[in-house]
């Protein structure tokens, strides 16, 4: 099968010396923080960060910095390098609790090392975060990072809370992307632009709070039309969790039979593939599709005429590819 | 049973209104923190949080900038806050690993609110003892407590690593003592100090150093010893779970039998116990205890005379409080 061509690969070719400068430092310097986890921990540390993912967030940091005429301040490598270890340190532990065996086509550390190594790579991944911006010394972003980690931690939470409530509100639920989602691409944003003061920071932020909400959206929409082998998932594992999405939302106004269904008696297989079908019968993916596809709209309008046309330009095309993967 | 008399309650009275006003301090703001961790992590934080403990960190930045002559700085509450929190977090995740249905007398977060939820609350313990600093406006602090949180998790594997290892080496042992538990002692009494300079902030981490690891080696006597009305632990829990302590290591210099067994096959109820016994009977609970005095002759004797003797003086009875719990 061969690899999902990744619409950001191109980016980092147009965006000029400073920006590849800036990509590549980051880069180089989480896998220096990796390796300096001190055993045992180095191992699962360095398989973590070389698994890689998009770099979404470092990127996103990097491009605010270009928008915001600050791509050459030393503020960039550290805030990209917390903002992903952070990024880590998450998804290191929402495995431990999913008992995922795999993530990104690799082991996860919990499956390879056990719980007590991914509880702890987690939190040395979250401290190392908060070093890096301490030795920039950066007590701002040091605020901005934390409250974004306070974000996620509740924003887990609030999709706990809400597990199999199928009748979820719609605030709810957006509540809930902008706190496990929007929240560290808008850190990531207002850190890249924090040198160039609060309103810049501000506009850039509200634009990576749209994106991160239709990232989500996206994510959700994945969840239910699959395929299996773009996604890594098997089709309705939200639904199977009790985790009720957009989508989800979105097809029971329009299907009775939907509507009356108790999550909690859900199993895998056959029955869960046929609800996907259902939803998507409904048209729900295609208006769920079309709710991000405005987040991504209103982002982009909202970027002010004042921001360095390079960096808007690139995080456009950032805004796009949040909506148009595997579609 | 009447409660234990806690050696430590008398120094609050002795330290002069400075001293109490930050250790009031801090603890009001560690119960806002906890109340502002907001729904629904808001109650398990602010029940652990007010599960309490003895507060020793605190107490010890509090002495620390007592002896440094800066209990008077606005660093005091923050620092204080900060590694309370860190400890809080600390103890909230060991407990998901240890499936522990109870701590100081209470349910735990995760036998009370689940996995998710104590992996959760522990990050944004963590994250919310980085922002107090962050607040506080003191990145050297930060640097601190980061690269103590750092030592917290590797000491945690290291444990894990030597798990059921029955000759591991005495030096990997003190070494794990510094890394799970004096480390963040080390961390408090720096971070008190840090206004002072480095040579005072020197000083007092390296008398922290050493009442961290006898305040360790403490426990682990404790493990062996009992009795569990006042340890709140079956009596050799630890090497149940594989974890060889000084006294099993001095115990197996001294008994054959005891070197000879496979901790791996070790099951709990009277075998266990007579296990303890055993090590009791070579003598080892009061050699490792010596080891511990011995730490804390050492400790108070590396005071320098220039600190003030009002703090040295009850940085003292911390020390003597630390080896003198339960015996």
């Amino acid at each position: 099968m061969p690899a999902e061509r990744d619409p950001l690969a191109d980016l980092l070719a147009a965006g000029g010396e400073p920006l590849r400068a800036a990509l590549d430092a980051g880069e180089q310097r989480l896998r220096e923080v990796a390796a300096q986890a001190g055993p045992p921990l180095d191992a699962p540390a360095s398989e973590t960060i070389e698994a890689g993912g998009k770099r979404l967030r470092p990127l996103l940091v990097a491009l605010s910095a270009l928008a915001a005429g600050r791509i050459d301040g030393e503020h960039v490598v550290p805030a990209a390098v917390a903002v992903e270890l952070v990024h880590s340190a998450t998804l290191v532990h929402d495995d431990i609790i999913d008992r995922a065996p795999l993530r990104r086509g690799r082991a996860t550390v919990v499956a390879a090392y056990g719980r007590r190594e991914a509880l702890a790579l987690g939190d040395l991944l979250f401290a190392r975060a908060f070093s890096e911006l301490a030795a920039a010394g950066d007590l701002e972003a040091l605020a901005v990072l934390a409250s974004a980690s306070r974000a996620l931690a509740r924003g887990e939470l609030l999709q706990r809370e809400d597990a199999f409530d199928a009748g979820v509100a719609r605030e709810r639920y957006t509540l809930r992307c902008e706190l496990k989602t929007a929240a560290l691409f808008e850190a990531a944003c207002r850190l890249g632009a924090l040198p160039a003061g609060p309103p810049v920071a501000d506009e850039l932020a509200a634009f990576a709070r749209r994106i991160g909400v239709a990232f989500q959206i996206l994510d959700d929409v994945l969840d239910v039309e699959g395929p299996e082998e773009r996604t890594g998932k098997t089709p309705g594992t939200d639904l199977l969790d009790g985790t009720v999405t957009l989508p989800f939302l979105l097809a029971r106004e329009r299907d009775e039979q939907l509507a009356g269904i108790d999550l909690r008696t859900l199993r895998s297989g056959e029955p869960l593939e046929e609800i996907c079908e259902r939803i998507a019968a409904t048209g729900a993916l295609h208006l769920a599709r079309a709710d991000a596809l405005g987040l991504v709209r209103d982002a982009k309008e909202g970027l002010p005429d004042t921001l360095d046309p390079r960096g808007v330009e690139l995080l456009e095309l950032v805004a796009d590819a949040v909506v148009e993967r595997y579609s």
